[in-house]
């Protein structure tokens, strides 16, 4: 694959790309590119062109737009992914996983068993560092698309906020009420957007699940082996696209 | 979830259990369980059981078989993941989603992208140690089976001993030849067995998908992102299952 670099400054009308300074080093020192190299660049929103770059400093790399290019096509369903937060920083796999998969958007959860509070999690640049992976695996899989990683809020304030058409609660087959397999889903038309809710390791609390059916979500199982907090979220959002048309 | 330990000596009609050396020492160093206690074992082929701790001394504990126990539901579909050995130990990785998913045997590949001999990667005591994945991992997700790992070997090897009714390789959409999407697969009706390979980072070699085709492998690609290739096979296997009816 031709190497890929993320420009958020870059425009459909950009003749001249100026990279942002850590992926002017990505290109410097880790891939070692010099002048005259064709690369690929992308806006973060969509847009990606072909480049050749044109200077290669340390600290200053500029390119020369080509044309504009193809980039792996978006789904269609706009999939926003809450997880909950997971042990140590198993979340940045989670990330990592649905940036590949074609997210929009990562909302980090602060659940009734996540035992931290969401100062912490928001400060130490760990929500920097989060949007650096999101970054780099949208280089890394093809896609032009940079998913938005939000700062960690509270379930009850995410299902406020949110304004997608449908809205998922992943939960055990144990979990109790009404838990929908994915093929209940089949026969519906695929919502514009959805909001798939993942809980952390050690599951959601009763009144978590019955405080989000209250607020119009559907309880989703995912089959009968359980699945780990951290693997579930890719394997769900690849599911659902294969229902949907859109992997 | 309560505690389950593997013990391949168990038998359905077993009384007692003396649990092997690692098993008794996860009981008694790392969850500290006292004599008392009830937790599951399982045979690591299907079986599993109720059992109390009858004594749980450092190096040697004793349970009490009280009944039989349902374990997660095995898929129908007996799937053999064949995975081209990834950089580093990236491949663990795939060795612990795959048996969370529910494969029956996993084969580590040597392909023409691989760069170190067999030999390597059958020393050291890497066997052993994706051997304590799979049982860790089915431990973790409610199986009864541990899939077997098996030596690594080359495709054509692998491809001239495995007897899967289907035989599946995943390909990128640009990989050329006929390539089919995961949705050419729904009409049919589901196999026996089947065997899933997936490449290396650097994927297949031209004549590795020739030869592949013409030993009876269907070239399928799942989608038109780019999937990291230690986040692919845990996709593919779910989608499978999924259009198996066996998630």
């Amino acid at each position: 694959m031709v190497p890929r670099f993320y420009a958020p400054e870059l425009r459909p009308d950009s003749t001249v790309i100026v990279l942002p300074p850590e992926e002017a080093e990505h290109l410097t020192r880790v891939l070692r590119l010099a002048a005259g190299t064709e690369v690929r660049v992308f806006d973060g929103r969509g847009f990606e062109c072909v480049a050749r770059v044109a200077h290669a400093g340390r600290h200053d790399v500029r390119l020369d737009v080509l044309a504009s290019a193809q980039s792996a096509p978006e789904p269609r369903v706009r999939v926003t992914l809450a997880q909950g937060l997971l042990k140590g920083d198993k979340i940045d796999d989670v990330i990592r996983d649905a940036a590949m998969i074609g997210v929009v958007a990562i909302q980090p959860l602060l659940t009734g068993r996540t035992d931290m509070p969401a100062a912490a999690f928001n400060r130490g640049g760990r929500l920097e560092r989060w949007r650096r992976i999101a970054v780099a695996s949208a280089k890394q899989c093809g896609r032009a698309v940079v998913p938005d990683v939000r700062p960690a809020e509270t379930l009850s304030v995410c299902l406020e906020r949110d304004r997608s058409d449908l809205r998922l609660m992943l939960l055990e087959p144990s979990a109790g009420g009404e838990v929908e397999p994915l093929e209940a889903l089949s026969g519906r038309r695929p919502p514009a957007s959805a909001l798939v809710l993942v809980g952390p390791e050690g599951g959601w609390e009763p009144d978590e699940v019955t405080s989000a059916r209250a607020l119009g979500c559907l309880g989703l199982t995912l089959g009968r082996r359980t699945l780990r907090a951290d693997a579930a979220p890719v394997i769900a959002v690849a599911l659902l696209q294969h229902l949907w048309g859109d992997l």
